[in-house]
């Protein structure tokens, strides 16, 4: 098989498009269809600030990349949330990428700026870590966007994952995650605009990209992830997929397109009101959000354990180190 | 465990609803379940007259018992595909059924009618035999209920028949079934009303009613059904619900409930326009209907192969095979 564009001996195969590339024109097409995915869907504008979320994984360093090819500026971010090796790991694929490149990168250990790491969080509150991971995930970018200046927060989440997450939202009916669903979602006073500009390429289109563009990226999954629902979803998808090829992309794209607008429209209810903290000043519907909630609630438990001293109290600001990268330091 | 009524020992477990039952109880708590359906649902209205789709297998004849023990007199229907040893045991299991409990029983043979069996035709139009075999049940069914004065037709349908065809509209959003799917279908000029008192029952749930009403039924899976993408959908629906019990029902039920009143509404384009088919007079949107559009291409194709006489025309006119009951006759 020969590139659709140059006619040499192709490396990557896009099935679902009939097309086959060789490396260079793969990383060409890569970065146009992402720069389309971000007009279509008017995911940036001028005089934005960029921050996109940084685990380490392919997917955020290859959004990260492909940002930084498109011309936009983007400071990464990153949360070290002490999952032992594995979030070391993953610390220093980040950090190795941003100095290699001269990219801004912002750490925000979990810890040192709360007391707990993410397992002893979820060993605390008694609950699955994946739980309190992703809550304290979207806090933190939140916080850390509205604090350091950023009114934009791009997430690397790809074809396979918008897809087993509408599965999983479709299955029990989560009306409101339904209408929310999306690869950009608007953003308010106090609250960044989301957007997920890879998330027409599946997991292996995003890989296929990873390597040919050379990004030594963190492989492991995440130790908690075995078992999570995200994956069984996954899998069942991929089942589908087998058998009828381009199920993942019709189920989601003729969703975007076809079904939401409908369950928007006949679901509109207004936007929910929003409020400050009283705890931390962060957007919120209640009194107190669920961050400062799940902490103080986890601080009171570790207290009684005598995993933290008994005159600590939940301080919710975190600790942000901003790194400028090494040619402007 | 014991019987949730009367302390006994429990034969049956309904974990869904947290209950068990003895023998006795089951039973009526089977019939008094089909009961609220159809009252929840308004399926059958005073004058009806009710025609019982029968396979042979569980689900119909769990129907047609429960119907009776209803006080519903229904008819029931059999086609008889010509899918070689199978659909004469299926044949088998309907008579006696009906035989044993003298109700009336209306029988139509494919090749009897109209010159081939399903696997014929299947071999004739180079199609999958599922997809005639489908075509030519609604087909049947609707045109008997016509012409033999039935106003609705009743099908055994169970929570895993509609939690399965409802993943299958929704993998690939098929807007037009996702709002016609229900338990209940309103009639129309020249459609009967369709209806479905089983849908909240699991396929186990069935089975264990046939097994101590005492039902022999026909146990083999049909041959064609191998591969079948229904199968593939039960399958990863199977997975959801070992993960997660109670999805099926939580799919199925919501969907109803919170989603297609939502799509119906803003997805309303009008009842569309029914005219009569110019080749055998059914209902139908186009001009010739698509069973006399598929008979004719399997004729053309039978006849090339020498299947079937070079004079023989496909006439639509099914042969009706009406067999009262022993003590009426």
């Amino acid at each position: 098989m020969n590139c659709s564009v140059c006619g040499a001996p192709a490396q990557v195969e896009v099935r679902r498009r009939n097309q086959a590339f060789c490396a260079e024109h793969y990383r060409a097409w890569f970065v146009n269809e992402t720069r389309r995915n971000i007009k279509r869907h008017r995911m940036i504008r001028p005089g934005d600030r960029i921050l996109v979320a940084v685990s380490g994984g392919k997917d955020s360093l290859v959004l990260w990349d492909t940002l930084a090819r498109l011309g936009h500026a983007a400071t990464g971010f990153h949360i070290q949330l002490g999952i032992g090796d594995y979030s070391q790991r993953a610390l220093e694929a980040t950090r190795a990428f941003a100095a290699a490149r001269g990219l801004e990168l912002i750490v925000v250990d979990v810890r040192q700026s709360f007391g707990l790491t993410i397992p002893q969080l979820a060993q605390a509150t008694g609950r699955a870590a994946c739980s309190g991971c992703g809550l304290s995930k979207r806090y933190l970018m939140n916080r850390v966007a509205e604090e350091e200046g950023f009114n934009v927060v791009a997430t690397g989440h790809n074809l396979d994952d918008e897809a087993a997450t509408l599965l999983g939202n479709v299955s029990h009916w989560q009306l409101d995650a339904l209408v929310r669903q999306g690869p950009m979602l608007e953003g308010r006073e106090g609250l960044a605009r989301r957007i997920k500009p890879l998330y027409t390429f599946t997991e292996r289109e995003v890989a296929a990209y990873a390597f040919l563009a050379g990004i030594a990226y963190q492989h492991e999954e995440c130790p908690h992830a075995e078992g999570a629902k995200s994956l069984l979803y996954k899998d069942v998808l991929g089942r589908l997929e087998t058998r009828m090829p381009g199920t993942k992309q019709v189920f989601l794209e003729q969703y975007l397109k076809k079904v939401q607008p409908v369950l928007k429209e006949g679901l509109a209810e207004g936007e929910v009101e929003l409020r400050r903290c009283e705890r931390c000043g962060q957007v919120t519907t209640g009194a107190v959000c669920a961050h400062c909630k799940l902490w103080d609630r986890a601080y009171a438990r570790a207290k009684k354990r005598r995993l933290l001293p008994e005159d600590r109290g939940f301080d919710p600001r975190p600790k942000v180190d901003r790194l400028k990268p090494a040619n402007e330091a």
